[in-house]
């Protein structure tokens, strides 16, 4: 399969109203039903389509996400206006490197093992479509596609 | 199948919760992924194990719906460390009294028809589990099962 690639044009948008809200819902189809729980996608990352996070191996959202891939991620600032829904496929990652490089201090509140843990891996979600709602604009975006603006 | 029914002692803890967050992230299994949009819950309406949604009938959530009820209400509120997963099941509605009766004014800014149009549906979205994660406490609710606290 030929993936369709993000480019910066496409995603510069999106990460300036998604790098404050920094938690998000992470829905996954779970057995049958949809299930969310808040995550945080540590804020300092730039955005260029793949959205990190860090998660126990044995949690049920990794055995959710095995078994199907396919995720939702909410980004809600009720407050400012702004709502965000990525949907893409998200996929375990077990990298050492890559778990030291997006370590933040506070992630230790949540996993007290550090990026060091074994039992702690990297969820990757690669966005696959974005609709924002956002400064009383609505925007639509997908990779390859650019930034399709809707008339409410 | 015989379903369980919720209390208001079940209840009562969840809706001081999101009654003030009005907006939440409404989910479905949309063919191929997992696919938000916000969508307000009518802020005044108590919570009793149901939420209830307006929407056009020929919305693609309504078609997303028919196709797989299972959907997820994400309700965020960042700002109060306050964030609600609602799984459960939506319904297509069509009752001319009761949109009457769930109608509010602000309403009129995306349904310019008003209550009376045949083209306005409800969404009933009935809750099968809720977790919610607020005031330093997480909580799980399931009908029948009560108010279950998690130690974290």
């Amino acid at each position: 399969m030929t993936e369709a690639r993000w480019r910066p044009d496409d995603t510069h948008e999106i990460a300036e109203l998604i790098k404050d809200i920094d938690i998000c819902m992470f829905v996954t189809r779970s057995n049958g039903s949809v299930r969310g729980r808040p995550m945080s996608n540590n804020g300092k990352v730039e955005f260029d389509g793949d959205n990190w996070f860090f998660s126990y191996r044995d949690s049920p959202k990794v055995a959710e996400i095995e078994a199907d891939p396919r995720v939702e991620l909410a980004y809600i600032a009720t407050d400012q206006g702004t709502w965000v829904s990525v949907e893409g496929r998200a996929e375990i990652v077990e990298d050492d490197a890559r778990k030291r490089d997006l370590w933040e201090p506070d992630l230790e509140a949540w996993f007290h093992g550090g990026p060091e843990d074994d039992r702690i891996v990297l969820l990757k979600v690669r966005a696959e479509r974005i609709h924002a709602w956002a400064r009383g604009e609505e925007l639509v975006v997908e990779p390859g596609a650019g930034v399709q603006r809707i008339e409410s």
